[in-house]
């Protein structure tokens, strides 16, 4: 890392002597930072999947490498949440959380996008927050997949205990 | 349904017209119920999550026979909460919620005990927001798991679409 950058700064300030943030120090760490913008910072829910996405030793916390991909992925969905919020309301439309998912390159069924999109919404409208939180688990469940489908046939096969490790944590 | 029942009269309060309950509902009933006793009244997202174990027509919705077997279970639940919390802290400890998982029936390994543990937890502690979160999700993907696996092998093979549909609503 470069002692310059303006994350690492972010960063260590709540990470402290072991260099990993939990989710209530990448809570802080984020509102901090102020990359939610005019939204409502993210709710400890989210950050806690957040961690979950890049926890690959499960230990429950995140060091400054996994901190600046998730801060790429964020700019990333703030910049797409921000283009489908056309009318500035600070929330998308059902239909647009689901062109949303299409744009970030997900094939899912119209059943599977229409349950998404009723999970994340609020009074019938996707806020920031709930928006990211999507994202971050749709991206970390893509994952789990990957990496068991080693045939590439869009199939996975799962032990009981193998499939609530992954899913319990996201 | 007895109109004598209790019960009823928190439901129907809420739901209105259509006679269902969606997620902010649900929140705004349970709270008025009372259930969380002591505790802090339940967040959106564990609201959310609820919905999601039951609403097997994938309405985003919970009807008043849903609501019973909710209330069941959430009754079950905190009793075994109050158990595990012997010193009245108003929280378990990470070790106390691997023991109650276990008492609920559930035979995980150590590994993925070890992994809900750290994602319910806040500050080292499991508060009974997050203990129900935790029950209620590992109820609904055990249903998901013991709906597909006919054969009762312990293993289950997934489509992305349907693995995601699964996943991501819970
Ligand atoms: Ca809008
Ligand atoms: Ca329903
Ligand atoms: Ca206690």
């Amino acid at each position: 890392y470069s002692t310059g950058d303006p994350m690492w700064s972010y960063f260590t300030a709540v990470a402290g002597q072991d260099g990993e943030v939990d989710a209530e120090e990448l809570q802080r760490c984020l509102t901090q930072s102020g990359i939610h913008g005019s939204y409502s910072p993210f709710s400890l829910e989210t950050c806690r999947v957040m961690i979950a996405m890049l926890d690959r030793d499960h230990t429950g916390k995140m060091g400054f490498n996994e901190f600046k991909e998730l801060w790429a992925a964020l700019n990333a969905w703030k910049q797409n949440f921000i283009m489908f919020d056309q009318d500035r309301s600070g929330t998308v439309e059902p239909h647009e959380l689901g062109q949303a998912i299409t744009a970030m390159g997900y094939r899912l069924s119209h059943q599977t996008l229409n349950a998404i999109v009723k999970r994340y919404s609020k009074n019938g409208r996707i806020y920031f927050d709930d928006y990211v939180a999507c994202s971050v688990k749709l991206r970390a469940l893509t994952d789990v997949l990957r990496r068991r489908d080693n045939m590439q046939q869009g199939f996975v096969n799962f032990a009981y205990d193998d499939f609530l490790q992954c899913t319990m944590a996201i």
